[in-house]
């Protein structure tokens, strides 16, 4: 299996790592849905793994939708005239300016600048994560010490300069696509447009790029696995307009983030709750200490794969889910707030998760009237009597199982045998001749999970 | 939704006030399943609500059955002819006379009378209630005390008097409707053939009565409603043998009764299991503090609509089950066994299963690749970044799930949202153009629950 | 009901006690997979039932496989040439010898004889049963005590012989058949193929001859009845190739062994897990003490009747499963090991299933819309209001679900009535004209209990 090295804890640390030094490095960039932030950050994951890159242009119709005007900033801060003291400087932190605030240059009363700053009075240190995408406006965001500090200075004046650009230019994102024995597809999504948050995506952005370096290093694998970078929401809806035609080859997809924190695993079935990674978690993320909860149509770029008019076989890998932790869309979600550990063991899971779905080869049994002699083909023991061992029982329930419509996560769960085993001894009686590849039949299509009378 | 308001406990309190005068008019009649006994309940439900009467002769086959001869009754009593005390008077209680009995009037001795007699010696005070509609006979119920004093005047003789007439006439019964946006309809039915019991089933005639009555008086529901007022078993025979061409029409039946006394409210699936008051009540009744039970053939007109030649999507809603508390067929089932806050628990209920019923549109979402633009139709949050409120997931829901297989039940079973707050969502992305309703589709009509291989 | 006298534990012990006699007369035969051990066992059971005996050529094939050489003993003995003392011999007891050992006459050293060997360290006292049916070789199984023995003798040389024969023959295997009201069948296999086991499996052939005799003494059953004694995984093949034109008429086929251990009875599903045997267990086998497990492809002869080119519906009863206790397929699996009361509720189980199996006859309401008027046909009491009694309620859920889809085991298990019950009942109703015997719909035929999407 491609990335059996990768399910191991040893080869998990080593390049939990590497994803560490990734992460540290693209933190200051100053992402959005558009602009150079994220052409900087895909540079950085570039370094990892060739990506081909798209620059789709302000105003290409996404379904509902179209691509907005591309969104640069050079400088921001807010400056207290009578001092010259700068309260607020997006230099300081990525998250100070609201995300596609218009330029601006003005000296303001506290009382004009009041409705255009956002703070947490609860978590009175964090600087919250705020954006204006479809409205067009301006603010900063800062720490409710920042905004108490302010607000001492009476009422200003204050010189406010945002040096941003909001102009017709591209929407950009990547993939890497890594070929498999077949034209069949799965996908890793993750989202690039968070500026100055760790955990919430920088982990998921370094699990993916770890995801496709070890999967180009390993044996080829039977899907054809697609990497895809982009920004969330609009990305994904761009992503889905532009590889519509590709979509009926998919058989699979994760989306990914949140991977680093304390939480355990958490996967989100699919909409239609039992699609293969659906059933691919159900074997794996138990058995990794992780939970399964069912599909919503609130969070990542899962409610766009999820919509109904795709209801794409996509579900979602996160530690603790969206929203669920404290440090969620704020400054404290740091380089700190993410563990090493966890994020080792977030890429355990989504190895054994990728060989599962790429393993998932449904056989047929080419002997299916009674059980075919193993002994003359050298499968099984010789003297009678004393009862199989765990390959031989691997071997017993392919046979049996093996009339097309069930595959190995299938036998996985029913036989308990672990599926690497299945999927060796499914190798061996393939080689002896008596399994062949099965066509996935209609009943192993994407179908709804059921639906109200 | 219609019977909004009827949810609410002041307003149930109110209307099951109502009800109780109606009952306390209606208990001293003295009904069977033909006579005049029905036609004056009928009466006093008219003073509520319009009613189309229905008088159907006698002989008028009903599948396996028909119609029987109408029977009516005068007087009657026994009397020690010693001493001239009347010992049972029909006046006194409308139990006193086994139903259908035939006329009679004759001096009889103790051991001529006794195999007429029918008393409960486990509840000595409690007169039990009898019928024979179909074997040509007479007796008299009458409670073991009142047995033990007639056994006290020794052999007799007695002077029974039935003056009762058994002879073609007809069966009577009612209709109130009330006509909605579509030619669906659904159906509450009740029983009117009890004499001198108070919870079955003046409760059920007095619900019937309140609900048409609420329902005649607010917005226009959205299915036609019928409201039936009827004998048991010959009546719902008569009633489907007359009605056999409209039975395709119907979405949903409850037949309703036993409404009134201390049990929790216990709802009986239908046979199908899964039909569509099933699954309103698995909504409803468990977090109005009620039970589900699953369908047995054994109850009360439910029989007749889950017979598998019809095989109608009735459910049943009562308190205790029929013969599940010992004043059941007696007469301590009277004014003072029901009481007011239960009738008005049952109507709460009974209120939001119409509205659930009647609200079960299924939509079809019209921009079902990727999610909509909720913001620009002014539906969503403007600022990013701080999540949705609760009418902003249902929104989300909604246009997730309408794809025309799912309905607002099952939205609602799937989500945990309250079906008035989906029905309300559901009404402004209609508005906003985003969702139209769609035709239940075949996999929402009438289904078996699951059949044995 | 067929059976239903063996159901009850009078009959069952005394049927038990006469099983004993079968096998105390059977115990010391050589059986295997071909030869005189088996036939002269036949001969045995024939003394109870007549048997259609089948002799198939060696190298008839049966897919796979191929029907190997018979082979047959005379005597075989290892002698220790110093002393002349005899330290193993066949004659003491049946597992001393390898089955399908090659001839051999031949003086040895320790060093040549050991590789030859086989005993349980763990269990000195036991003699392991061991076969070598595929592959040439000869061998000698012995106590780990007379093994130790043999060591004290230092190199020997030891006299080895094995007078036996292995040479076109033919394999043996035989039928009861107890002709039933219609073509269509149930099987009962059990495997004849193991010297010296009492558990394993004399009670599985003295159980399947006291079925056949019970059922030839008492009323016709509906369906034909096999009982099929053959070998082990060649001899079911066999069967399987020469009857494969018979097998789509069996409705339900029972493997049967390991009848006397004082484990609890187990029922193990056929593969489709819900065929209408392993449905028949779930009525009753809980009931009965014992548990259903779910199919797995290691066992007995259920392996090849539930390959995927059959997928027959054939399920299994013992108490103790295949080498889930620590005398399996040793000597201590000796006449002492089994329980006489096991064995007699064991034939108290078998005999539920079998008349189960037999009586799930699916009927038509012929007047299916309303309920019939039982009172009118006798069915039902006259007098009104005071509630059915167990046999009506058994009437009512017949009418009501009678529908053809519904045979009498699902009836059973939703109105949790006796099936005994129910079937006295379907046959009042059917002399009333109410029900008819109903075609098994193609929902009722053999499907697949659940295909991975």
């Amino acid at each position: 299996m491609p990335l059996e090295a990768l399910q191991q804890p040893e080869r998990a640390a080593a390049v939990a790592a590497d994803a560490f030094a990734l992460m540290r490095e693209l933190f200051p960039l100053v992402r959005s849905i558009t602009g150079n932030g994220v052409r900087r950050t895909l540079d950085g994951v570039e370094a990892w793994i060739p990506l081909t890159r798209h620059e789709v242009p302000s105003g290409t119709p996404a379904f509902d939708w179209e691509v907005p005007q591309e969104w640069n900033v050079r400088e921001a801060h807010i400056t207290e005239v009578a001092t010259g003291r700068r309260l607020v400087d997006l230099r300081a932190h990525s998250l100070h300016l609201v995300s596609y605030s218009t330029p601006l240059r003005a000296r303001l009363s506290r009382a004009e600048l009041e409705p255009h700053l956002h703070s947490l009075p609860d978590q009175p240190d964090a600087i919250p994560y705020r954006t204006s995408y479809y409205r067009e406006t301006w603010g900063f965001c800062l720490s409710q010490r920042q905004r108490d500090a302010l607000a001492a200075c009476g009422e200003g004046p204050f010189d406010v300069v945002i040096d941003s650009t909001l102009a017709p230019g591209h929407l950009t994102y990547a993939e890497c696509r890594v070929p498999g024995e077949t034209e069949d597809e799965a996908v890793v999504y993750t989202h690039v447009c968070h500026p100055g948050l760790a955990n919430d995506n920088l982990t998921g952005i370094a699990a993916a790029a770890a995801l496709a370096r070890e999967l180009r290093a390993g044996p080829k694998p039977r899907l054809s696995w697609r990497f895809v970078f982009a920004p969330g929401t609009i990305g994904a809806l761009t992503w889905l307009a532009r590889h519509e035609a590709e979509l009926p080859r998919i058989r699979a997809g994760l989306v990914i983030g949140l991977l680093g924190d304390a939480g355990a695993l958490t996967y989100k079935r699919s909409r239609r709750g039992n699609a293969l990674p659906d059933r691919a978690a159900e074997l794996i993320v138990p058995a990794a200490g992780g939970r399964l909860v069912d599909f919503e149509p609130y969070g990542y770029d899962e409610r766009q794969f999820c919509s109904p008019g795709f209801d794409l076989p996509f579900g979602r890998l996160t530690r603790s889910p969206n929203a669920a932790y404290p440090e969620y869309h704020s400054s404290a979600d740091d380089l700190d707030f993410v563990r090493p550990e966890a994020l080792a063991g977030s890429l355990q899971c989504l190895a054994a998760l990728v060989d599962a779905i790429d393993a998932n080869q449904p056989w047929r049994n080419l002997s299916p009237k009674g059980e075919p002699r193993l002994g003359k083909r050298g499968l099984y023991g010789l003297t009678g009597g004393a009862g199989p061992g765990q390959f031989e029982h691997a071997l017993l329930w392919l046979l049996n199982q093996s009339d097309g419509r069930h595959d190995l996560i299938h036998i996985a769960a029913r036989s308990k045998l672990p599926l690497p085993l299945l999927a060796r001894a499914a190798r061996a009686l393939h080689e002896a001749g008596l399994l062949a590849p099965a066509d996935a039949p209609p009943s192993m299509q994407p179908e709804e999970e059921g639906t109200s009378p």
